[in-house]
C-alpha cells in the first residue's frame, strides 16, 4: 500500500449573504447576514485554523447577476452574491487573530493597475507575515463592466493577454524593483534603505504601463501565492505557466482527472514540476455524526436553497439566460463570453444530459463538484477515493449553513482523516508558500516565470528593469 | 466669560517608517520601523482611543518625493514617506479592537473609479460600523503618475474638477442607489434585497462614467464623513462645498486664521452652515512634566530628524527642489502644480522671509504649523490659545517618536485639556459622523450637496438616478 496522501482544505467562502449555494442565509440557524461585520469573518478564521486548514480562498465578483431574466432583481431578491465587496478589507484582522492559515484573495486584474495593485499585495503580505495569496481572475460579467463605464467586458481570450501583460508588470515589481537587503533600518547611519538597491521598473506593454520604483519593500513572499481557477483551452495555459495553486471543478471523476492531468502535463510543457501545482476541487460536504442525520440534514438545507438564485448565478457564470429555458430541458452547448469552462462541463464534457431544473437544487448536478452527503466516515472515504482518482491535492469546501457547516467539518471529518493518515496532525512552519510547499522557501521557485524577473537574474526578463 | 471650547484630537500616522518628520523612526525607542506590522497599528488605535480622540487621521501619497535632486535617493535613504501603502488596509484591525475611534481614510481619487471606490469605502463604514472619513485628496507627486503610466499628473485645477465628477458620482451610488430599508434580510419570505427599492445609478461625467446599481447595502453613514486639506484658491472652494472636516496648516496665527475665516465664509455662500465643517490644524507637541524636560527631549528629537529627509519631503509638497538652493537663501514664490497653498505659506502669506535651512529643522520653521515643546500647562495653554485666535476645532496631531510621543500627549495633555473644560472626558454617542457634530444623525445633512443625490430627493440631482 502506498503511503496516504495527505489531503488539503481552503474554507471557500465570498463577503457576499450567499455564496455558492444562494438562499442558505434564510436558514434559521445561518448567521451569513453578518457579512458585513468583522466578527463573521475573525469567526470563521478561527474555525479554520482551528482545522489546520491550509486557507480561507476568499471569492470575489464585481458586478451583478443579470444574466438571469435579462435583470438582476432574482439575485437582488435572493442575496446570490449581493451585496458584495472587496475582500482585502477582511483579511489583516483574519490575520491578526490567527497565527497560520493562509488566505486566497481574488481580485480581478480587469479594474486595477499593476502599479497600484502590487503595493496593495505586498502590504498584505507584510500585515499577514507572508500568508496570503491572489486569485488571479479576469471577470466574466458584463454588468461590472457597464459600472465602471465600459460597454461591456473584453472578449474570453484578450483577457488573459492583458493577464499576461498585468503579471510581467507585477513580476517586475514585486521581484525585481528592491534588492532583498534593500530596507536596511540602519538606525546608527539614519539609513533605512540603501537607494542602490532600489531600480526602477519600466513596463510599457500592450495593455499597462508602469515606470517607477516599487513603494513597497520586500514582503515575506514577494509574489504572493498565485491562485488561478480558469479551465478552459485559454484558460488553463495561463494557469500552467503562472499558477502555483488552482482551483477547478467537475462534476464527475472522469472530468475532473481529465483536467487535472491537461494542467499538471502543460505546466511540464512550460519546464515546471507538474507538482509545483496544487490542485484544489471545489466540494459541498454535509456531515453529521451518522449517515441518517446527515441525510436529515441535508433535507433540512435544501428547502433553503433558492432554485431561481442558484439560476442566477449559473445564468451569471455561463452568459446563458436560464429563465427562457424549461426545467426539464437539458442544457446545450453554446460558445460563451463568460466561464467558458463551466459551458464544457455542463455539455459536451458530460456523460449524461444535465437537466436545467436540476442546476438549481442542492445536489450532485447543482454542485457540478464533489457533493458529500454522511457520516465522518463516509466523507472521509468520498474525499480519499476522489482526490486518488483524479490527482487532485486538496479541496475548497463550499459555504453551507454558517458557522455549523465548517464546524462540523473540523469537529467531525478532520479527525477522522488524522485517524487514517490523510490528514496533517499540525501546521508546517512558514509562509503560506512554504505550507503548500514544504521545503520550498518563501519566494516563488526558480522554475517559475516569476523568477525571471528577479533583479540580476540571468535571463532575458531581468533585463527589463531599467 | 463665554464657556470654553472642546478641542478636538487625530493622531496623524501614516503607513512608513517617517511620517512628516523625516528621520525620528532611528531614535533609539521609535517603533515605526515596525508601520508594516498589525500590532505597531493596533497599539496606536488602542492609545488614541485611551485619548478620547475623534480620530486617527491616515495619510497616503501615491508616489515618490523624487524632486529634491532630480531623484529619489534621499527619500529612499532617510525613508521619508517610503516605502508606503495604501491605508485601507490598516483600518479594519483598528475597529475591530477599538469602540470609538474614527479613521480619516486618505485616497488618491485621482487613480480610482467611483464605481470600485464606492463599494470599498461601504465596506469600510460597514466594517467599522460607521466609523470611516474619507480624506479626498487628487495627488501632487509627478512620480506616481508616471508610475501609474502616465506622463504627468494632472494640472492643479483640472485635479478638481475631476474630483468634482467623481464626488457626483459617488453621492450617487452612496446616497441614491438603494433605499434606507432595502436590505430587509426576511428570512421567513428568502428575500434578502427588494429589487424595487434598488435603483441604476447612470452617470456620464466629463471624466467619470458609471451604469449600474451601488454594489453594497446602505452602510451606516452611506457617504463616510468627508475631509478634505486643500486650501489653495481652488481647493478652498471645493473643500467649502464637500468638506465636513478641513484639515488646513498655517506657520502663524494670522494664516491660519485667514484661511480659516475663508473656508468657513465660503460654506456660508454655498448655503450651508460655516460651523458644519470641523476645522483641525496640523500640530506638532512635545510634552514632559516639566518644561525643562520637554526642552531636553526637544534637544534629542531633534537630532534624529534628517534635514535633508525633510527637504525632500517640501521639495515634493511643493514642487521646489530646495536641493540647489543655499540654506540661508529665503524661499520665494513660485507657481505650483504640486501643494499651491504650502508655497503660498511660506512666501506671499508669510510676514517674515523663511530659510531653506529652517524648513529642515524640527522646529516651528519646519512644522509651517503650531509647534509647542512645554510642560501639560504650557501645551494645555498654547492649544487653547491657538484655537481661540484662528477658529479651528481642534488639531492633526503629527506622530514624532511611536508610541511614547501620543502616550505622552494621552498621559499628560489630556488630564489637563480635561480639568479646564476643554476636552470631552468620554465618547458622544453614535457614528463618527455624530461624533463630530453631535445630534446630527449618521447621515449627510440635508444642507449638504451630496444629499441632493438620494433618491427621491425634491431637488434635481437625484432626478440622474436612471
Amino acid at each position: 500500500m502506498t503511503q496516504q496522501k495527505q489531503l488539503r482544505f481552503n474554507a471557500f467562502n465570498m463577503t457576499a449573504p450567499s455564496h455558492n449555494w444562494a438562499g442558505l442565509w434564510s436558514h434559521p440557524r445561518d448567521t451569513a447576514a453578518d457579512y458585513n461585520t468583522l466578527d463573521f469573518w475573525v469567526d470563521l478564521a478561527r474555525t479554520a485554523e482551528r482545522g489546520l486548514m491550509d486557507g480561507i480562498f476568499l471569492a470575489d465578483v464585481f458586478g451583478v447577476y443579470d444574466v438571469f431574466g435579462g435583470n438582476a432583481d432574482t439575485a437582488i431578491r435572493t442575496g446570490a452574491q449581493l451585496p458584495n465587496t472587496d475582500p482585502v478589507l477582511i483579511v489583516p484582522t483574519m490575520a491578526h487573530v490567527t497565527q497560520h492559515i493562509g488566505f486566497g484573495v481574488t481580485a480581478n486584474l480587469t479594474y486595477e493597475h499593476p502599479y497600484q495593485f502590487a503595493r496593495r499585495f505586498s502590504m498584505l503580505d507584510h500585515l499577514t507575515k507572508g500568508r496570503v495569496g491572489w486569485n488571479i481572475v479576469t471577470g466574466y460579467l458584463d454588468s461590472g463592466a457597464r459600472g465602471m463605464g465600459h460597454a461591456g467586458n473584453r472578449l474570453h481570450d484578450d483577457r488573459y493577454e492583458a493577464g499576461e501583460d498585468f503579471l510581467a508588470a507585477t513580476y517586475k515589481l514585486w521581484e525585481g524593483s528592491w534588492e532583498d537587503d534593500a530596507a536596511v533600518r540602519d538606525r546608527a547611519t539614519g539609513v533605512f534603505t540603501d537607494p542602490r538597491k532600489v531600480h526602477r521598473v519600466v513596463h510599457d506593454g500592450p495593455y499597462y504601463k508602469v515606470d517607477g520604483i516599487h513603494l513597497a519593500e520586500p514582503s515575506p513572499q514577494r509574489t504572493p501565492v498565485l491562485y488561478q481557477a480558469g479551465t478552459s483551452g485559454r484558460g488553463k495555459a495561463f494557469a500552467a505557466r503562472h499558477a502555483e495553486a488552482i482551483f477547478l471543478n467537475g462534476q464527475t471523476r472522469p472530468i475532473l482527472a481529465r483536467a487535472v492531468r491537461q494542467i499538471r502535463e502543460q505546466a511540464q510543457a512550460f519546464g515546471r514540476d507538474p507538482y509545483d501545482i496544487r490542485v484544489f476541487s471545489g466540494a459541498t460536504v454535509i456531515v453529521a455524526p451518522t449517515r441518517a442525520e446527515a441525510q436529515e440534514l441535508h433535507a433540512e438545507y435544501r428547502r433553503y436553497v433558492s432554485l431561481e438564485g442558484q439560476l442566477a448565478l449559473v445564468s451569471g457564470w455561463t452568459g446563458i439566460d436560464f429563465s427562457t429555458f424549461d426545467p426539464q430541458q437539458a442544457v446545450e452547448y453554446v460558445k460563451s463570453n463568460a466561464i467558458q469552462s463551466m459551458v464544457e462541463n455542463l455539455t459536451v464534457n458530460s456523460e449524461t444530459p444535465i437537466k436545467v431544473g436540476d442546476l438549481g437544487t442542492l445536489s450532485p448536478t447543482g454542485a457540478r463538484s464533489p457533493f458529500v452527503v454522511g457520516s465522518p466516515q463516509d466523507v472521509a472515504d468520498e474525499l480519499i477515493s476522489w482526490a486518488q482518482d483524479t490527482d487532485i491535492d486538496g479541496y475548497n469546501l463550499f459555504r453551507l449553513v454558517s458557522p455549523e457547516s465548517l464546524e462540523a467539518f473540523v469537529d467531525l471529518v478532520v479527525p477522522e482523516l488524522q485517524s487514517r493518515g490523510a490528514y496533517k496532525t499540525e501546521y508546517g512552519a512558514g509562509t503560506l508558500r512554504e505550507k503548500l510547499f514544504p521545503g520550498s522557501g518563501p519566494k516563488l521557485k526558480a522554475s517559475h516565470p516569476g523568477a525571471g524577473f528577479r533583479y540580476g537574474a540571468p535571463v532575458a526578463g531581468a533585463r527589463r528593469i531599467g
